[in-house]
C-alpha cells in the first residue's frame, strides 16, 4: 500500500524528515530556523521552538538530543514505532506517545506520534499513516492569544487534533455497522457480511488499543504537578479527556453492537435453515404422493380391478392432484411454504 | 421525524430559543425578565434567576456568557450537543451535562440538557427530544419553602425530573421484553421477535450510556465541597443518586434478561429444527413403504407367483396400510409426529 | 395472586397497618402501647419501643414522624416500596431498606422491609410478600440478656432473620437445578426444561438484586461510627455480613451453573439432531436399495434375460434382503442406528 | 457414600470427637493431656497445647470454650459446617475457616477445617471429608527448631498442608481435561464427554469457591498487626499465599480451558453434522440416478424404440453405472464422501 | 521431547549446573572465579559477582546460600520450578521469579528463571527450556559505562532480555492467526483449523499466565524503596514495564481475535450447512420430476390414451427435461445451486 500521506509530508522541508521548524514568541511566528539553531532559540526568554518531524533517521534525532538534552530512552522509543500511548517524565521534559487513526481505503490506517515537550520547545515525530500537523500549526497561529501560553498549549492542540481525528473513523464504522445491521435483520446476510463483521471487530479492537490508553495520559495532564504544564491549561486538557472518554464510550458501544449483530446473525441463520428444512420437507411430502400412488398402479398383479375400469386413470390423476393441492394449501397456511 | 416537542417549546417566549426567564426571591416569582437584565437580577441579594433555553444559537449563549461570566469551554459545549453526562467546575460556577430519554413512537428518543449553575442563577439548555422543564418550575414554585434554598434546589429539581423520566422508558421496555419472552417460550418466536430483541438491546445500550454516567455526577453533588451546593441539600442529592442507581440496576437486569432471551431463543430454534427433522424423517419412512413394496410388484419377472394369486393385490394393499399405520403409531408414541 | 401472608398479618393489631407496638426495658416487655404514646415511651431512659407495621398508610407514617421526628425523605421512601437495599443516616437516626425473599407456589415472592432505628425506638415497615417478624420478637424476648443491649440488637435480629430466610429460597432453586441437570445430561430435556431454566435465571437475577446490596449495608454496620450502633455489636453484624456473603457466593455459583446447563443443553440438542440426521440417512440408504433394484426390473426392455430366468425373482429378493441386512448391520455397528 | 476417612479418624482418641490433644514446649511434645487440663497447660509459660477434633458435639466445644475462653460466635460457627473461608479476630484470639479438597472416587470431596488460635493453644476442628492432620503434627515435631516458634507456626503448617492438598486435585482434573481434549479434537466426543465436561465445570466452580477466599486470609496473615502472629513468620505465610495464588491461577486457567473445550466441541459437532448431511446428500444423488432412469423405461408407451433395441437394457445399465460412478468419484474428490 | 537448548547450556562450565561465574569491577570482567570464592569477591568494594546456573542440584544451591547468606525459602523455590512470577524481598536481598517463553517446533516452550540479587552479586537460575543469558552478559560487557552501575543493571538487562524474547513468540502466533483467519473467511476451514485454534487459545492462556504477573514485578522495581535498586535505574525498569505491558496488550488482543475467529467459524459453518441443505433440496426437487412423471406412465391402466399416442414418449421426455431445466435455472438464479 503506497501511502500518499507519507509522500506528501516527508519532503516539505529542506532536510529529509523535517516537516517544519519555527520559533514563536508571544504567539507569533518569529522565524523559520534550521534544526541546528533550535536549542539556542528555545533558550531565549519567551520563545518557543516547534519542530515537526516525519519518520526521522537516527542522526536527526541525535542532533535534537544534543539541542534539547533529550533522554536516551525517549530517543530510542522515537526511532522505532510500536509504542503504547503513554506519558513519560524525564527530569523537566515530557515524552508523550499517542497513536493516530484515519480511514484509508475503507480500512483504518494507524500511525504514531511522539511528542517531546520541554522548556521552550515542542518536537513532534510522526510515524506511519498520519496526517500532517500543519492544520494544528495554522490554528495555533490564528488563536494567537491562547497560543502565547507556550509549549503546553501546543501539546494540547496536537492531542486535541489527534482525538478529533478519531471521530470520523468511528463515524465510518458506525455507518457500516448500521448497513450490515439492516441486511442481517432483513435476512439477506451473506458470507460477505460475516467477513465484514469480523474485520470491523478486529479494527475496533485495534482502535481501542490505540485510543483508550490516551485516557490515562490526559488524566495525568489535567492534574497539577507535571513540569511545564500551567494549571490554567487544566480545563483544556480536561476537555480533551472528555472527548477521548466519549470516543472510548463509542468504541465500547460499537463493540457490543457488533457482538449483538453476531449473535443475531447466528439466530437469523438458524431460522433460515429451519425455513429451508421446512420447505424441503413440504415438497418431499407433496411429491411423495404421485410416486406412491403411481407405484401402486404400476404393480403387475393379475387381479387389479381398478386398472380395467374405464375412468380409473382419470380418477387416479384427480385424486393425486387433489391430495397434492390440499397438502400445498395446508403447508401454505401454516407458513411452511 | 418531525418532533412536536421541539416545535411546542421553541417558541413559547419572545425571543427564539428562550423558553422562560424569571427572577425569584424567597421561593416566589418576582418578575418575568428579559435576558438582558438577567445578570443584574442575579446579583441582587436573595434573588435567583432561572432561565430555560431550547437549542439556543451562539449569539444568545454569548449574551448569557456576558451576563453571568460563563466559561468559554462550557459555552462551546452548550452549543453542540453530544456531550457525556458530566459535572464541571469553572471557578465558582458549575456546568452539568445530563442526557434525557423518553418513549417516542415505540423507540427511545434521547435529548441533552446542559445546566449552568452559579451564584444567583440557573440556566438550563435543552437539545433534541426532551420535554420542557415547565412542570419542574411549577413544582418548585409550589414547594415555596424548599425552593427558597436557591439555585442548588433548582439543580436538584431538574436532575430529579430527568431521572424520574427514565422510569417510564424502562417500564415500556420491560413490558415489551415480557411480551417477547412469552412468545419465545411459547415457541412462536419469529424473525420479527429477533429484530425487536436486537433493537431493544441497542436501545438499552444507548440508555445505559445516557443514564449511568449520571451516577458519578450525583455522587459528587452529594459530597461536600462544591461551590454553591449547601450541605443541607445532601440528602436530596443522595435521593437522586439512589434513584439513578436503581435505574442503573434495572438497565443491567434488562440487559441480562435480553441476553438470556437470546440464548433461550437459540435453544428453542434448535429444538424446533430437531422437531421438523424428526417429522420429515417420520413421513419419509412411512411413505417409503408403499414405494418399495409397489416397486417390487412392478417388476416384470416371468415367475412371480404372488402376481397371479387372486387376493395378491388386496393382501399387498393391506400389508402396506398395516405397516404404514404401525409406523405412524410408533412415531406418534415416541413423540416424533 | 391473592397472598395469604398479607391478609394474615395486616389485621393482628387494633389499628390497620399496625402489627405490634410494645415498650421494652432491660430486655423485658414492659407494656403494649398505642402508637400515640410511642414517642413518650421511647424517651424514658433504658426503654426501647419496637413497632411493627405492614403497608401503612400516609397518616400512620406521619404520626410516627411526629413521634420520633423522622426525616421527610425516609417517610416518602417508606410509603412506596421499590427501593434499593441501603443504609441512610439522618442525623442520629438510621434508615435501612432490605428486600426479603421466600418461596411461594414454586416461584420467589419478594417483599421489602424498611427499618427506622433511633435512640429508644425501632420501627419496621413491611411491604409485599414477607413473613411477619413475630418470630424475631419472640427470639429477642427469649434472649433477654443480649436483647437488653437495645435498639441495635433488634436491628441485628431483623437483618439476621431476613438473611436466614434467603437460604431456603436458594436451597429450593438448587434442588430444581439439580433435577434439570439430570434431565439435560440424560438427554431427555424438553421445551419445559428450557422454559424452567429461563425462569430460574430471571429469578436468580432478581434474588441477586435483592440480596447483594445488603453486603454493603452490613459492611457499614460492622464498622464503627454509626450513631446508636454499639461497637460490641460489631461481631454480630460481621456474622450477618458473613451469611449474606455466603448467600451471594451461592447465587453467583448457581448463575454460573445455569449458564453451564444452558450451554450443555445446546450441545445435547446438537448431538440429538446429529443422531436423528444419522438415523434418517441410514434408513434412506436402506430403503433406496429395493426401490432402485425393483425399478430396474420394472423396465420394459424386450431383451432382459434375468426376467425370464426361473429363479430371477427369488434371487432378486434375496439380493435386496442381503444388501439391506448388510447395510443395517453396518449402520448398527458404527452407531448410526 | 460411606466415607472411610471419617471412620478412620473419629475414634483414634479416648473421647469421641477428639483426635489428638498434646502439650508442647520448645518444639518438643511434653505430654498427652486430657481436654480438661488443656486450659491449664496452655497458660504455662513457653507451652503450647495443640488439640485436633473431628466433628465434635456441642458439649465438647462448650468445654473448650471454657478452657480457652473462646468467643460464642466462633463456637456456633464451629458446630455447623458451611462457612466461607475467613479469618476472624476475637480479642486476642484468631478464628480461621478453611475448606479442604481431595479426590475421592473420581470426584472432589470437600471438607471444612476451623482453627482456633490463641496465646498457648491451637484447636483444629475438621468437618466432612478431610484427611487427618497427623502428618502435619509429625512434620512439626520433626522440624523442632521452627516449631518452637509456637502457635503461629502450627497455624502456618496446617494452612500449608491444606493448600498443598489442592494440588493433586487440580492435577487430576488437568489430566482428565487433557484426555477429553484429545477425544474432542479427534472427533470422537460423545454424550459421555459432554456430561463429564459439565461435571468438571461444576467441580471447578466448587473448588474455586473453596480455595480462592483463602487468598484473602493469607494476605491478612502475612501483614503485621494480628495478635499472636510473630512478624518473623511473615515470609512463611507469604509462601502459603504464593501457593494459593498459584492454585487460583491454575483453577482459572482450567475454567477457561473447559470453556474453550465446550466451544470447540460445539464446532466439532457442527462440522460432524455438516459432514453427515453431505454424505446423505451425496448418496441420495447417486441413488436417484437408477431410480429416475429405470422409471423412464418402466413407462408403458406403445412407441418407445429403445425398449425394442437388442442392447437397450445393457446400454442403460452401463449408462446408470457410469453416471453413478462418475458422481461417486466427484463427491469423493471434493471430500463429500 | 529432547531439548537441545538444555544440552547446549548445561555443560559449558567446569562444574555441572554452573554456566558462568565471573567477577566484575567498573563494568569490566576482572576474573573467572570458582563458586567457592564468590562470596569473598562479592564483598570486595566496587565488585559484582554474576553467576549463571542451569537446573542446579541442592548441593550447589546450599553452597550459594552459604556464600551469599540467601534465604531458606528462596532456595527451596529455586530448587523446584513451577513458581508464579514474583518479587520477594528477604532482608537486603531480592528474589525474582520470571517465566520465559520461546517458539520450539511450532509450540511455545516455557522455562523459568530465578534471580537472586543482593549487595555485590547476581545469581540467575534457569529451569526448563530457556536460552542462555550469554547474549545478555556480552551486551552488558559491551555497555561498560551503564554496566558499572552494578547488580541492578544486571537485573534490568536480564528482565529486558526475557521480555524481548516474548515478542517473536507473539509474532509467530499472530502470523498463524492471520493464516487461519484467511481460511475461515474463505470458507475452507477444516477440523485441522479448529484443532489449531484450540491449541493457540491454550498456548495464549499459558503465555498470559507466564508474562502478565511480570507487570507487577516491574511496577515494584520502578518505584523507589527496594534495597539495592538505584533510583537512577527507574527509567530503565519503566521501559521494561512498558514493554511487558505492550506484550500484555498484544496477548489480550490475540485472545479476543481468537474468540472472534471461533464465533465467525461457527457462523461460517452454519452458512455452509445451510448451503448444503439448499443444494440437497434443489437436486431432490429436480430429480423428483422424472420419477413422478415416469411413475404415472408406468401405471397399468387399460385406458391411458397418452400411452398409445405416437409422440407420447417423446413429449413426456421433453416435458420432463423442460421442467427440470426450468427448476435448475430458477434455483441457479436465487443462489440455491
Amino acid at each position: 500500500m503506497t501511502n500518499p500521506l507519507k509522500l506528501a509530508t516527508a519532503s516539505s522541508h529542506g532536510r529529509p524528515g523535517v516537516v517544519a521548524c519555527a520559533a514563536y514568541a508571544a504567539g507569533r511566528r518569529v522565524a523559520e530556523i534550521p534544526i541546528e539553531e533550535a536549542g539556542e532559540w528555545s533558550r531565549k526568554p519567551g520563545h518557543v521552538v516547534w519542530i515537526g518531524l516525519h519518520e526521522p533517521d537516527l542522526e536527526l534525532l541525535r542532533q535534537l538530543q544534543r539541542e534539547f538534552n533529550l533522554h536516551e530512552l525517549a530517543i530510542e522509543d522515537a526511532l522505532k514505532a510500536h509504542q503504547r500511548p503513554k506519558l513519560e517524565q524525564y527530569g523537566d521534559a515530557l515524552f508523550v506517545v499517542a497513536r493516530t487513526a484515519q480511514m484509508f481505503d475503507g480500512r483504518i490506517a494507524f500511525g504514531e506520534t511522539h511528542l517531546f515537550v520541554g522548556k521552550g520547545y515542542v518536537v513532534s515525530v510522526r510515524h506511519g499513516a498520519s496526517t500532517s500537523y500543519k492544520p494544528v500549526r495554522e490554528r495555533c497561529e490564528a488563536a494567537q492569544k491562547a497560543f502565547s501560553e507556550g509549549e503546553d498549549f501546543i501539546l494540547y492542540a496536537i492531542l486535541d487534533f489527534i482525538v478529533d481525528n478519531y471521530i470520523p473513523v468511528i463515524q465510518t464504522i458506525q455507518d457500516e455497522v448500521e448497513e450490515i445491521e439492516d441486511s442481517i435483520l432483513g435476512e439477506t446476510a451473506t458470507q460477505i457480511h460475516v467477513t465484514r463483521l469480523y474485520q470491523l471487530r478486529r479494527d475496533l479492537l485495534r482502535l481501542r488499543n490505540a485510543a483508550v490508553p490516551l485516557v490515562e495520559v490526559c488524566r495525568r495532564l489535567e492534574q497539577p504537578g507535571l513540569p511545564g504544564i500551567d494549571p490554567v491549561m487544566s480545563p483544556l486538557f480536561r476537555d480533551v479527556s472528555d472527548h477521548i472518554r466519549r470516543v472510548q464510550e463509542e468504541i465500547e458501544s460499537l463493540r457490543e453492537v457488533l457482538a449483538f449483530a453476531f449473535e443475531t446473525s447466528l439466530m437469523t441463520g438458524q431460522a433460515q435453515q429451519t425455513e429451508i428444512t421446512r420447505k424441503l420437507a413440504s415438497w418431499a411430502a407433496i411429491l411423495a404422493v404421485p410416486t406412491a400412488v403411481a407405484g401402486l398402479y404400476g404393480m403387475n398383479f393379475d387381479v387389479m380391478p381398478e386398472l380395467h375400469w374405464k375412468y380409473g386413470y382419470a380418477v387416479v390423476l384427480v385424486v393425486i392432484l387433489t391430495v397434492c393441492g390440499w397438502l400445498y394449501w395446508r403447508f401454505r397456511r401454516n407458513g411452511w411454504l
